[in-house]
């Protein structure tokens, strides 16, 4: 893990993302200075891993990874209207919303010339891809806007959202190491859903940790999802089976205005046990990393070889933050 | 010029640039819709048609070009909080700041993908020249919002501006339909330079029209760089040559809060014909025009070949809108 970690800092910290003007481009190093887990180069450095013993064949590419993940971040900032971003002013919030605009715009561009830097031999199947991915994680965005100011989002309608928004990158991420580690497109093409269902589980993940997290490990604020109402798998499944009182207290709590934090957060989630929401959230998380598992086991690789990979996912599983 | 404005307007029609979310994908119809004079794209199948019958082979790149320009478009009018583009409302205005935001990067990623489309052989060379200048697109954008926030910007600081934010792309869709038309290095090379001078002359016609053109043919309103304080060519020459008492009238109109908008246009101008400022951004304006026409005499093709470009140039010249 830890080479692989390496070898994704150095490269990032050696890339020339540009220099004049100044405001275009010190966003961008600053963005990616504030860190995050680096999940998305990683499960690409891994996958060509499986294939190539120099695995560094991907750095590049994986780096245009998250290079995109980021620019979505600092685009996403500016539409949620969010101050912090990993602790930290976002960019928008440090220097004002049209920096944010162009600064963002950029980086889109850069992350198209760290996939062309990979020297793969076949740029067109590559970018064919990526082109496809990002379309569907801006898609996945707008539907998440447009859940925001309606009243009911069903279950289906929410996990196709976060599959366009969240785990189809995943899942290019590992398609794009196999590719570039050189397999067949069986092989590829069952990475890219076992990624998709590992992105499905992250994500739900992300909606538990946000209300069940140890508020210590967490680093942020438990309960900001419950306190601006977004519309996660848990509130989405307590919406549809809460009944008479129990519904309307739920309702009571989603329209209240002017309400102590503290107070919605514990009603919301006494609410949530009551129905024994966080149960059915952990199943269908359980469900989707178990199945991007099964198709992991499936691909016929040394068992030496998907250890990283493996350990990557469980870290996935477990982690508290 | 029928011919190649045809064959733009039905592959601009048949592209499917999305259906679902409907708001991520109407937008980019949208102000595709609102026209233009498509300009960037002509020069790219033009210029492919100097070296080959089919100047189809470059519709896709030729349409990328468009969709990028119109991206900029976009997401500018969202940076300069514009109204209006093309006498209808901007997307913004339409819409509102988050579906521009996002449309506009849905956009840039399908200038990606038309290119692809083009099945050019070296995608890796056209993409590369494409990402250079897109970046540079960004910069020049970001020195224009600097400037804003300046007292005075230098003659050559605001030539490099419009060389980045306009003219560069000029000099891309022209050096495109070179590559795509197969010509060697040194030709694609001096096309370039010949479309960057006329993207120079281009822009700094733009800035006489929009205080000098006749308004019943200009289309919209005559003198709003004036308005707007806007550092034009023709203001930075007012501020770098007016002395003593036309300098202070011409700073007492920049500062002025609360103007009669016709009364300062008319003060403005009438210290510009003073100073004859018209006659130095013609003066300039032409410099650059020839210095493309002397580039592009200079490239050993057949004349008759030459005459769609030379006449497009001429319509840029002669443009009264």
């Amino acid at each position: 893990m830890k080479n692989y970690l390496e070898s994704i800092e150095k490269s990032l910290n050696e890339f020339n993302f540009g220099d004049n003007p100044f405001e275009l481009y010190e966003p961008i190093r600053y963005i990616l200075s504030l860190g995050g887990k680096r999940i998305r180069p990683l499960f690409t450095l891994m996958t060509c891993h499986l294939f190539q013993d120099q695995f560094e064949k991907a750095i590049y590419p994986a780096l245009g990874v998250e290079v995109f993940h980021n620019f979505t971040l600092l685009h996403d900032d500016i539409m949620d209207n969010a101050p912090l971003r990993r602790g930290s002013p976002t960019v928008h919030e440090k220097w004002n919303s049209n920096v944010a605009i162009l600064s963002g715009d950029v980086m889109l561009v850069k992350a198209y010339e760290l996939f062309l830097k990979s020297g793969f031999h076949d740029i067109q199947k590559m970018l064919s891809k990526f082109n496809k991915c990002a379309a569907e994680v801006c898609e996945g965005q707008q539907l998440d806007m447009n859940f925001e100011t309606r009243d009911f989002v069903q279950e289906d309608e929410y996990l196709e959202m976060i599959r366009l928004k969240t785990a189809v990158l995943i899942g290019f991420a590992i398609e794009l190491g196999a590719i570039i580690g050189g397999t067949d497109k069986d092989t590829s093409n069952k990475l890219y859903e076992f990624g998709v269902n590992i992105g499905l589980g992250f994500q739900l993940k992300d909606d538990l940790l946000d209300v069940y997290a140890d508020s210590e490990k967490f680093g942020k604020q438990v309960g900001g999802d419950i306190i601006s109402n977004k519309k996660t798998y848990l509130l989405i499944k307590a919406l549809e089976i809460a009944k008479g009182e129990m519904k309307a207290q739920l309702i009571y709590w989603i329209e209240r205005q002017g309400f102590d934090p503290r107070e919605k957060v514990n009603a919301v989630i006494s609410i949530y046990n009551t129905l024994g929401i966080k149960k059915l959230c952990e199943e269908k998380m359980r469900y989707y990393f178990q199945t991007g598992q099964r198709i992991f086991n499936s691909i016929n690789i040394d068992e030496t070889r998907k250890e990283p990979l493996r350990e990557l996912v469980q870290k996935l599983i477990e982690r508290e933050k």
